[in-house]
């Protein structure tokens, strides 16, 4: 993803790998192995028990990996999260990561895992993305049987009288198939129910793939998936899973799927690798209780969050460390000097060169993400990840503009070197993490809808105002009506641009933000706000990547990556 | 199910279960440690690399179970497969059972997993009922690419020149959806690509599941994962997954799913669980794969097929022994006192009651099964599946009856007494194994369809000739000019009747068997004949058993049995 000098594929570097048994992974944080339950010998989930025995311990640091906005570019997050991982090891440190995990679908469609690149990937990577330890297609069955109960009740009768014009609970499935997004069900005659417009979402699009990754536990998980709202009765009065009596069922199906999984990176570092919702219309952060057991295991975690640090670390501060508890001890922001050049309007093509004028322009994105960050009273750490063609002015450049913002900043070369490339990196982040951290969100919960989306737009986006249409003023009314004003709010908008407008690069200015409509996801605990439309069901390009792939008989995997 | 004097419940019984780790389970048949892929430490796959060390050992005894047509009083051919399997362990013999693994979606509908009863199941049934080891969800993914590759392609500008009327590759999904019967896709404009009828069938219901299970390796597997036929093409030609180059990656979601899962019974005895198709549609059998394990390992495997021996026999012997190659030994048919007497004419509320004349009259149905497995050369046991209100006349006659038909014939008290319960029907069991037996399918594969059709109605179902419907002769041409006449056949008819009329019981006499049409499954290798509708999507009761479903924090299940 993020070229270097190696000539080795992700796959050829991922299978050359030295695994270490899951046992041993686990025992490099402590985890008895009585409290693994393993997957084969490379994945385990870990049993709910280890908690009783842990839950007391002080945390340890929690390091949050965000960027700047992305771009075709693209930024190696996910690389830079592993890498940091595997040089604070090398570094003797305690350490284990947590990551989102990726969704089978998308692997089908455009070439490409989730699992970091180089030599910074976890591990197996083959397995990591196509079936898991089954937490995906846990959640689709959890997510279907709502979808069923739904029209079985108003086939069966109807009693809770459900308007089957208002249904908001799509079905989902872990594929991407542009032909279930918009379909009619219940066609067929009386013995098929009751004809209705209908639709599939992705599965990581699903509000039960939220409510996982926020649940503190499992007495948490069960009364979050009875609060979901699938749409309302002929009166307007919501109607929940609850009210189905689905929760039990619900909660059932996901009893393994609550559990941490536990993997390692590719320099034997324990990875913990759970959830992974959109970071859109979700929050886009694994899962609190994963990140809590890394917190009580390792003296350092370092995680992710999705798309650049107005949409992923804000959700991750406001939503995910607010209903985790948890508080932050620094945030690194990857930048590349190829995304940067973007941000300053060059094309894909035209990157390869040194341009120092458009790194001027476009280096202001770094510094708007820089400061949103230290908006939560979080040190910061900049890390350039270093692609080939970045030249020494380039890299210079960057690393005065940070300096003069006061902000330390290291280049990481972990997809070429692994661990031993964020050397620097990974002690800049020790200090950051010994330096005072005042986390704090960035708006109180008391605070009406409305206002939290401006203070957002204005503090992080920096927009000089929010507009809402009249339907968006409606559903306010609503979530108003349902007394769920106090909910924190997760803002769908486009990654590419710190304003909701894609093609508005770099650190646009004197622009407003508009609300279309609000979504209630009640379950999940947190009211979306639509700037635009937003695909949760992606379709396959072209040529599918699946066209490509293939498995001998000796299990010889060709076309993943 | 097969109600006795306990008055503990299956869950009860099967929560206090003394469960061994899976690893001592495999070390009774042979298998190392490391040849186990381990789900937990009770539920283990095998590693593909066994085979190669145990594929040149002499078979053990093959025995299969089967039944009578199955009543509404219920027959507990699991549970017998299972007490079997118990009772021969109890007389030290070396043995293993293979069982199909069962669907999720019908668990959630009506109160009931399918893992065996009382103190003759399988365990842990919680987990086998739920996702068990994924394969169930990794068929499912395969099938829905197959799926969004074909409405892709033809988004994509239809190279193939697919006539969007004639798709036969439906979607699939493991729950009981009625409002996904039928459906159109496609719909909201040119982004989405074209509208078209569809509908979505139960994963188990798959021909991708009927691949799974007659796959003889995984070379076997690919090769018929790419001659499915999705549907045909303008100018009438078939258009199948490798023409889509799906073939490769089905294969890759499938790498797991191939492999057969070991668990173990109440009383530790290995149980193989691999692979459930629909026995109407499909054939109804565990896995090959599993199968031949199973012959490879133990001394004697017992496994079972679906519905009575009718279609499950019938189906077992001509289409799974002929793809893999399998001499079975033994066959035991399972009858029970209550469900010959709902032959018989009585209603479901008068089985309580004595009433040798409805016996006489029921035990027909049971006759004819005998006969039809001793058509395949193979030695009967009958087992009576003891039930409370049975009494000794009622016993003493169906001893009789199979005795002047010179039939062996024991009772089974496996359900309250598991092993213990089934010493006579084990030991008579391993006597038929000695016997002489000269397996022979019903029909050559070289005869037409229709003769192969006409075969299978006149000498198992007792039938006196078969109907073609128009649409069934415009099918056939079709097959014929496909060139796939040499298939086996599989009939999807009624289970409940040796007719194609669910209502004519015991042993009817005088009718014929209609064939209102035939559909292709080139992967999995068989044409069926459709003797009426059958629903390949279930839906859920007025009352689902989800809704009474639930689980505790600490892990404590309610309302899955």
């Amino acid at each position: 993803m993020t070229g270097g000098i190696s000539l080795k594929t992700d796959i050829e570097i991922a299978q050359e790998a030295k695994m270490k048994h899951i046992a041993d992974i686990g025992e490099k944080i402590g985890i008895d192995e009585d409290y693994l339950e393993l997957y084969g010998n490379y994945k385990a989930k870990i049993s709910q028990k280890l908690w009783e025995e842990i839950k007391d311990r002080k945390d340890g640091k929690l390091i949050l990996v965000t960027s700047i906005n992305p771009t075709p570019a693209g930024e190696g997050k996910s690389t830079v999260t592993v890498g940091l991982g595997q040089a604070l090891n090398k570094l003797k440190k305690k350490v284990a990561i947590a990551l989102r995990e990726p969704s089978l679908g998308p692997c089908m469609g455009i070439k490409g895992g989730a699992a970091g690149g180089g030599y910074s990937q976890v591990v197996p990577m083959e397995d990591i993305n196509l079936h898991f330890t089954g937490d995906m297609h846990a959640i689709g069955s959890a997510h279907n049987l709502l979808s069923a109960m739904i029209d079985n009740h108003i086939h069966q009768g109807n009693e809770l009288n459900i308007d089957v014009r208002r249904i908001t609970w799509k079905r989902a499935i872990d594929m991407n198939d542009r032909a279930l997004r918009e379909i009619v069900v219940g066609l067929g005659g009386k013995v098929n129910g009751y004809p209705r417009q209908d639709g599939f979402i992705i599965t990581v699009a699903s509000e039960i793939m939220a409510i996982l990754c926020l649940a503190t536990d499992f007495k948490d998980l069960k009364e979050r998936l009875g609060k979901i709202i699938i749409g309302y009765d002929k009166d307007d009065n919501p109607v929940t899973a609850k009210d189905l009596k689905a929760d039990g069922a619900m909660a059932l199906l996901l009893k393994d799927a609550i559990k941490p999984n536990l993997v390692q990176t590719l320099e034997n570092v324990p990875a913990f690798i759970h959830g992974g919702p959109f970071a859109n219309i979700a929050h886009g952060c694994n899962s609190i209780i994963a990140t809590r057991y890394g917190l009580k295991l390792a003296d350092y975690l370092v995680t992710e969050a999705g798309f650049g640090a107005d949409l992923g670390a804000e959700k991750f501060f406001d939503i995910k460390c607010r209903y985790g508890g948890l508080k932050p001890s620094a945030a690194v922001v990857v930048a590349t000097i190829r995304a940067l050049k973007m941000h300053g309007g060059l094309k894909k093509e035209e990157l390869s060169k040194e341009n120092i004028d458009a790194l001027e322009k476009g280096i202001e994105n770094l510094g708007k993400q820089i400061e949103n960050v230290q908006k939560y009273g979080i040190p910061v750490v900049v890390a350039i990840n270093k692609f080939t063609h970045d030249t020494d002015r380039e890299i210079q450049f960057v690393k005065r503009y940070c300096n003069d913002l006061g902000v330390e900043v290291a280049l990481a070369e972990v997809w070429e070197k692994g661990g031993e490339g964020g050397i620097e990196l990974a002690e800049k982040v020790i200090d950051a993490c010994e330096k005072e951290s005042d986390f704090k969100p960035i708006y109180e919960l008391d605070t009406s809808i409305e206002d939290k989306i401006r203070t957002i737009a204005r503090e992080i986006y920096g927009a000089d105002d929010v507009e809402f249409t009249k339907e968006a003023v409606k559903d306010l009314k609503n979530i108003e009506k349902l007394g769920l004003s106090h909910l924190p709010v997760c803002v769908a908008k486009t990654q590419y641009s710190l304003s909701d407008d894609p093609k508005l690069l770099g650190r646009p200015k004197g622009f407003n933000i508009t609300v279309k409509s609000l979504n209630i996801s009640a379950g999940a605990g947190f009211v979306v706000a639509m700037t635009g439309d937003i695909l949760t069901m992606p379709g396959l390009p072209k040529s599918p990547a699946a066209e490509k792939m293939d498995i001998d008989e000796e299990g010889n995997i060709k076309g993943l990556f």
